[in-house]
């Protein structure tokens, strides 16, 4: 438990204590409801597990259904608008922020979700399509869209923004 | 409303009954909050209708609102961070993911928002911004931005991630 | 006061009445909660300025840390999603929409966000990371992506997204 609220505090330069990460940050809230979900729902109480996840998600704004595995020390930054699918899989000592989502792209039952590895960071607004896998260490950047598997230690660019040209007509001259 | 149930049903693999659907999907509850708020709408409470409408954003984080006309059967998958403007318009069978937003791109007072046909699906992040029409049966991809008109059938992209590459140098050589 | 609710009524074509804008709508609920927080924190009572910002999120979805400074005549539109850093600036009016991350992209303890100028608009779903500076007047596009200095005046453009074809072996004869 520790272990885990130490993950938060070397994380992030603007968490003043322990307990302000523990009662206030909404990741680790987020985090432990899942356990509880995950537990129902592998006894399959899925009604009761989806409750508690419907819950979390209501105090957190992060969504995280209760069947998918989530590895150690997890740190979810800011997570509104976090989507995290059912037979989605994360490794340990991962970083994920704010409106990342690990859904799927097509309709089949069985496995849909992305398997992602252990030290991987996903930055915010990135979107992780399909049954693919992240390999250990990749880093995925802002709003990037991935429906491919990543090599492990690969880093996935996204869409940077481009400056409109002021003065066009210099560029045909 | 069955009708409306089954439509989920079909849809998410992930459900386990309609009990769930029912009570503990936000979707349906944004969209019969939504019906409530836009009848009021229509009978001038536009107060009471706003009223509804921020309720609904605050239970669920789906933002509908309580003038868009929204049609049948439609699915909103997650939903957290979905905004659907006044003037918007979405038919039948549709399924919208979170983070997608129908949104305005000038201060036109009139019409400023899309009109979206039936049959569409417009992925997790897309942002569809104008009075543009988006035909029937057209599927946009996670985390595109339209600003176009987009014709019946068509598929439009969005912005996949790219490899950096490991080792520019040999690319130079 | 009467100023930051015209500054709203100027810009929204939706809203129907002063009442509707200060009772419902969430972006002057964020940032008056933001104002008592941010005397908190500049106060060093760190934790009760996280309880007032956490409690802000979780009524409007909208995520501002207590030392983020923000200027006069701000416009938070829809704001669902939103994140602001700890040492983000952001000038006088400006208008921010829902989805918009003003975030960090290194560790670095003192400076790591974004500085803001006048006037700036940023559209939905925009991420500026990065302690880079965004000029007077600009305006950046709807998920653009941008992680460097943006000059005054200046327009960032982002991903739009383009069409499959329909006919790629047309292309090819």
């Amino acid at each position: 438990m520790m272990d885990f609220l130490r993950a938060y505090k070397n994380y992030d330069p603007a968490a003043k204590s322990y307990a302000e990460i523990f009662f206030l940050y909404p990741g680790p809230r987020a985090i432990l409801c899942h356990r509880v979900a995950h537990v129902l729902y592998s006894a399959k109480f899925y009604f009761l597990a989806r409750v508690v996840a419907e819950f979390s998600r209501w105090i957190t704004g992060i969504e995280i259904h209760p069947g998918a595995r989530l590895g150690r020390r997890l740190v979810i930054d800011h997570g509104l608008g976090l989507v995290i699918g059912e037979t989605a899989e994360v490794g340990d000592d991962c970083i994920l922020f704010h409106g990342v989502t690990l859904g799927g792209s097509k309709f089949d039952p069985v496995k849909r979700h992305p398997t992602v590895g252990n030290h991987v960071l996903i930055g915010t607004g990135a979107k992780v399509l399909g049954p693919l896998t992240i390999g250990d260490g990749a880093k995925i950047a802002a709003n990037a869209v991935v429906v491919k598997d990543v090599p492990a230690g690969a880093t996935v660019l996204g869409p940077l923004g481009v400056l409109k040209e002021q003065a066009p007509q210099e560029a045909r001259s």
